[in-house]
């Protein structure tokens, strides 16, 4: 411990070490060892490339890097599980976030936190930098602001636009269950399914497993079951209410669990040893709440038939950055202009097949060092775009 | 040539080719080989950074990227000597200045290129980054909306601002014209120096040579010598024409020269033989136009006792980015809220220092690629903020 901290912080511990400088940094790309690489690179040779490109010549804007470039854009307003933090608090996740994106994407991500919590003016400052970026990665901003901002960027910037915790988690949720189902001899049409959370994560996911086949879906919220009728729902809670809980369920997490085969935890809100057991035989617990697991893992893993958490140092790992460095990879190289469902369910479908020849109760999705991970979600999500231009043509 | 390519372009051109898929990236700056190293620099890791920035432990909010980023940005108004061209043709330009001060400098350096040429919106557009970035570099804004835009910034973002076309390059005339004074027997208080350019560049290195001890220095704009009294002045110009021009020159640039002892060329105004011819023996000429300079530099060589461009491929490269990577990286490190004269006339003065052993007509200033240039300058920089702090305690 350093003198005059704050107790509980220790800025000699591994996560500040590392980051002494960040975690992630700009480098050129090209040598510049001499004066002839200075040349080809800066003054005189970018000149050429710049009058290209301002004559409209062809293909001549493809040559700078912000073709390649992914924005991770945050106002700090649900950094991760710990609430409405702030930007400079989100800075060093969305850092982390873009070093991920670019070590196992291979294309460059550049974190942007926002000091503003207006829709409107993080569209407007989003369109004075347009020339800048190819895509936009929304990460921690709060529901149900983000659904409406999501919108507003698809709808205005023209470029793919992707709120990570809500279709990244979607997406892992979705290729985990898929494993998970599988091993404990499930079926997801007929499976229930209980989502504690109906934040953004909670509510993609829900609106994927539906996507993907699901009949029987229970979301709940800090007042309990989603039910047509009920006091405190917003315009996306109503929708996702008639949408969901067949037999109108009514009551807490605890009366949505009885009976339930799925428990997948996308809100703070704990989970009790009680609960678990009332539900059915042999239960999938994915505890994903960041950075504490809504169930201590060593009680999950004894109670649950498949037992999985956000975190790198539990074996099933479910998380975005699972989905989302293939995800935009194939986005970009596909030159898409949206990022649509069946690209989403694409990538879905790519990261459940990698889990398949070793598939276990521990090994229900592979992880985000599988050989071969982000290359084959950006092929399967590459295809989906081909499909789609095959089948409009 | 390929097909359908307007004519005069080779997208197979060395130019085009190094920037395939452009010339800065973003990486990983820690090892991301295995669990552990996921676990430390992404979750659960990187939540104790969030919490302990969030709750404003000393120190914690420099475990961050941010604290070591500068952004190049410009509106593409004014882009090298090719005037307006819009954002998209500026960004290979920002991307190549980027990666040269990361490479150069040691630290994060992120090109944004803006759809706006209003100074509000782009105020507008920083502030919402704020929390994102340590220090602006302004690049390629047309004058005189740059010299307004540059004092909003600094006025506004509480944090290191510099429009390098001004100051890089005032910082590299004041060095190169220190060794080309020296090797032709001049002193800087009785040379007449004219500055051809009333632009960014021009206005900087006119007071820049005031401050250094030039007494005769006289400006040429497109409508001729600044003189109070004459038509087409600025507020800007009026301002250099009080502190210049001391004979109370009269006409252009051909009346301007006639017995001048130094050229400093700082727009794209040609200069003629004639004109060179008129200038007093062993004559300086500094044709930094780019990037074609405003003599051809064989002519240019035959006739002036020192000859410097801006371009890597001649002796003598005269260029901001001799400065700025040292500049900002000396800023940031002293953690200085502004870039001060007194910081500038370091830079200047420590890369003067470096061209004196070699000194030649030739070699009146290092390269880029000089062994320490970088960290010379800094430590300047660093210097004369320690010297501040000090006579201001």
């Amino acid at each position: 411990m350093q003198q005059g901290l704050t107790p509980g912080y220790d800025l000699d511990a591994p996560a500040f070490a590392i980051r002494a400088n960040g975690v992630l940094k700009t480098v050129s790309s090209v040598p510049l060892a001499n004066q002839a690489d200075l040349g080809a690179m800066y003054v005189p040779g970018v000149a050429q490339v710049a009058e290209a490109i301002r004559d409209g010549v062809d293909g001549a804007a493809r040559h700078s890097w912000s073709s390649n470039v992914v924005f991770v854009v945050s106002d700090g307003t649900a950094t991760l599980g710990l609430g409405d933090t702030g930007p400079e608090a989100a800075l060093p996740v969305m850092e982390s976030k873009a070093a991920i994106l670019a070590h196992f994407g291979g294309f460059n991500a550049v974190p942007l936190v926002l000091a503003s919590r207006s829709n409107d003016e993080i569209l407007a400052t989003l369109k004075v930098l347009r020339p800048s970026f190819a895509a936009i990665n929304i990460e921690d901003v709060a529901a149900p602001r983000c659904f409406e901002l999501e919108k507003m960027l698809i709808d205005e910037l023209g470029c793919p636009v992707m709120h990570d915790d809500q279709h990244g988690t979607a997406i892992a949720v979705l290729a985990g269950l898929t494993g998970a189902l599988e091993v404990t001899g499930r079926q997801l049409a007929s499976s229930r399914v209980v989502i504690s959370g109906a934040g953004a994560a909670g509510i993609a996911t829900a609106k994927m497993l539906l996507a993907a086949g699901a009949k029987d879906v229970v979301i709940t919220d800090s007042q309990g079951i989603l039910v047509l009728g009920r006091d405190f729902l917003t315009e996306v809670k109503s929708e996702m209410a008639a949408l969901t809980n067949q037999d109108l369920l009514h009551g807490g997490q605890a009366e949505a669990l009885k009976g339930a085969d799925v428990y997948i935890g996308l809100s703070p809100a704990p989970l009790t040893r009680e609960e678990v057991i009332s539900m059915s035989d042999d239960p999938i617990l994915f505890a994903l709440s960041n950075p504490r697991p809504q169930i201590e893992p060593k009680l999950g893993t004894l109670l649950a038939g498949v037992f999985a958490t956000s975190r790198s140092d539990y074996p099933n790992q479910i998380i975005n950055v699972l989905a989302s460095p293939g995800l935009f990879k194939g986005t970009l190289r596909s030159q898409a202009a949206t990022i649509t469902d069946s690209m989403k369910l694409a990538a879905a479908s790519a990261l459940a097949r990698l889990a398949s020849p070793g598939l276990g109760r521990t090994a229900i999705l592979p992880d985000l060092l599988h050989p071969g991970l982000t290359d084959s979600i950006a092929q399967a999500v590459e295809d989906a775009v081909a499909e789609r231009v095959l089948v409009a043509s």
